[in-house]
């Protein structure tokens, strides 16, 4: 059953507001997802959002009304509301007439299973995590390891830049400890980017299972978690340049492990 | 001669806080870029600015003091002023000790040149182009070719995320009938970015010339664009993700081509 709310000073709608905030988010478990095809693509992943708002024009659409209705049988708390109070909430001019409040799920590092994953130290800028979350799922990782400070995966700016891979990518916190221990108990290779290492070799076949370890934006990996990886790579660099963007390195090693494996389970 | 300025009411310090805004540096020719290390790469590039402003705890340093005095041997305006200015200026809590108006430089289509060219269309977020600046100076690109409404790459955001590769990288403006007959007169390949398209061959071999062409975030290439290439390519993609960002797309799509010419010239 739906409830109204059109009133900016609602506890409820104060509390949406605080998960822009660390602290709210701390504090509540919770984390905004905007809009309804994010909404639709969590539903199918199983994923439903404690609390689920929307404006009178957003149930025109007959894809929301279905939305809603699965979302009432889930149990979920659908509360239609006014486009300026989801603007308030989103913190945008231009709001989703749909946003989603979802439960932070963090898996536990032996739930990570593949032959690739990703481990990130420090990760400063939510934008990259965001899009590091979208990428690795683009190539169907097994999972992603934060490590150390790294930024909050559950932020408002990095679930959008996951672009809805924050519902289907297996995201977990370790030290880096836990890291090591976790990929010899895998025999995995901890591969790791750094300005020390040496370009792959263009046809060079790498272990069968790989995790690709990439550090903080400004200094990369420590000299600890260097020590920690059996092989240390470097990207071909040419011009000025003397490193690449994090989210854009990434995303090139990634591509680059995946190609030595001829793209398996690529979608036709 | 450096001159003092401690008012932030001073009409030159104004005219410089205005540079975030595409009105001002419509107004001006000028743009904002922070850093005494981005304006000693930028001074070996033999790039200087209108005006170079510092902090007295700036000169403190060495190679600030002989960048100071460098750009004063070519007629740089130098101006002295406090820390609280220019964080009003870069609009930052803990602003760079330096920073410098340049003059904004595009190139011309026919000035471009190089076996690897990118072209954007449509690019509406600012790091997603800065980041691509980036990257195609790290793999020796000869140059990006801006099409349609590309956001500003002169915005403070999009400097930001080059890194100082806006200095070392070639950019010009173009309609895509001028994109058409520059690379049928180099005898470039066009090669755009699409899900209509197919993968590469892993091992396939491309023309001596190409031109990655880009679409944007949203709706990447329109049909004109598409009809326009000579072969339009997708990315493997596997998991949920129906895309990557379009800064790491580039970053792939062009360490993919410079891949298949053995990352010729690459540095040791």
């Amino acid at each position: 059953m739906a409830h109204q709310i059109t009133s900016a000073t609602n506890p409820l709608i104060k509390m949406l507001k605080a998960l822009h905030a660390k602290k709210g988010r701390a504090e509540t478990g919770l984390f905004l997802a905007e809009g309804a095809r994010l909404a639709l693509e969590a539903a199918d992943l199983s994923a439903w959002p404690d609390i689920l708002l929307y404006s009178p024009a957003a149930q025109e659409r007959a894809p929301v009304r279905d939305l809603l209705e699965r979302a009432d049988a889930q149990g979920v708390r659908l509360i239609e509301t006014t486009e300026g109070i989801l603007a308030q909430i989103a913190k945008r001019d231009n709001p989703q007439t749909v946003i989603g409040a979802y439960r932070q799920r963090l898996a536990a590092l032996d739930a990570l299973d593949g032959a690739l994953i990703v481990a990130l130290d420090g990760v400063r800028d939510p934008g990259n995590l965001g899009t590091i979350v979208r990428t690795a799922d683009s190539v169907g990782a097994g999972g992603i390891v934060l490590i150390g400070e790294t930024c909050d995966p559950f932020s408002v700016e990095a679930v959008r830049a996951t672009m809805g891979s924050i519902f289907a990518m297996n995201l977990a916190r370790a030290s880096l400890e836990e890291l090591i221990r976790y990929k010899q108990a895998r025999g995995a290779a901890l591969i790791g980017a750094s300005l020390k290492g040496a370009a792959l070799g263009v046809d060079e076949a790498l272990p069968e299972r790989v995790v690709v370890f990439m550090g903080n934006e400004q200094s990369g990996l420590n000299v600890e978690m260097e020590a920690a990886c059996d092989r240390l790579v470097k990207l071909p660099m040419r011009g000025r340049a003397d490193s690449l963007n994090l989210a854009a390195a990434t995303a090139v090693m990634l591509y680059d492990v995946w190609r030595r494996r001829g793209y398996d389970g690529a979608r036709a």
